[in-house]
């Protein structure tokens, strides 16, 4: 016994959904049926929106709109920095700390071979591109501080040795408000190693 | 700064989805946008389907895809019985434990007069007419063992006293399985209120 055939395909199509399974599923088709329909129907409005409308910017790779986003149009951003970031919300953390004023490259992902995620699916010759048209100085590599993001690190540091760009790793440490007890030891071992003068 | 008007859209309405706040949405936005563009598609195809086929049974209240349910309208279910369930996941419960060949109600709630949900909201006008028309013997009331739940049971018996129709509780206790040292006072209590003659 199960729901109806057309209540059964809504619960399999939420489970597409990270972090749904099929419990969670039924709540929601429930919900969203008994309780909900207007949100259903913008939910679906939405779906269909977002997928006719939004493609990949064509110089930086992130959700955009039109063909070069918002952030790559901008004239009032220094065209002489570029920070690689892993994934769109990536971007939108950095740009809401507000201290970042330059251009963005979206990998949507990060080497990992195992899953088939080589250089190519990453956008690194789009990247190269990037950097060989514009007067790039400085390459902020901001990928995650996990094995694969520093290796992806690594890989595109590798790549850009020898030519005239100075490639950067954002700083790892403590974080603010953070308290020595709680923090592991890889992040002060690197919060050791970083340490400045104070006069700096 | 945020992501796109149309991702935004998006991230605001996978919000309306029980359980997900703002970072889960994000996540099931970008998901859906970046790596499986064709379960988006399914998802927005289903919910504009099963809004559009998706209805109640004129009966039983119970979402069906058409005037009348699939377990209303089938011949081989004993019709002196009907099950009254809060929602129609309870129902598939009861069907999946294969212990009951009768009809259901379901009231799609329980009586909440906090949030305005009264005996109307919950179609007991309609199970007393579902009621009248047929030969009915014997009206289980199966709503969650809950306040509001053990309320709606005690008024719907309440409304039936004096009629020629046995109205029954589902039994509460120990759960299959369950160890007494974990089972709450409330459950120890019913279990040993109803206790029963090994031999019966």
């Amino acid at each position: 016994m199960s729901f109806s055939p057309l209540v059964d395909e809504l619960i399999e199509s939420l489970r597409c959904l990270p972090g749904v399974g099929s419990k969670s599923a039924q709540r929601m088709a429930l919900q969203l049926l008994e309780r909900d329909r207007r949100a259903a129907a913008r939910l679906s409005t939405a779906l269909t929106a977002s997928l006719e409308g939004v493609g990949r910017c064509q110089q930086c790779q992130n959700l955009a709109e039109q063909d070069v986003c918002r952030i790559c149009s901008n004239e009032r951003r220094n065209i002489g920095q570029i920070c690689v970031v892993e994934t769109p919300s990536d971007l939108v953390a950095i740009e809401q700390s507000g201290n970042f004023k330059g251009r963005y490259f979206v990998l949507m992902g990060h080497l990992s071979p195992i899953d088939g995620i080589g250089p190519e699916e990453i956008g690194i010759d789009k990247l190269l591109r990037f950097i060989a048209e514009g007067s790039i100085q400085e390459l902020i590599l901001a990928t995650n501080s996990t094995v694969e993001g520093d290796a992806t690190a690594l890989y595109i540091a590798d790549l850009l040795d020898g030519r005239d760009i100075l490639v950067t790793r954002i700083a790892h440490g403590i974080p603010v408000g953070g308290q020595l007890g709680y923090v592991d030891g890889g992040t002060l071992g690197y919060a050791l190693d970083g340490r400045k003068p104070i006069n700096d």
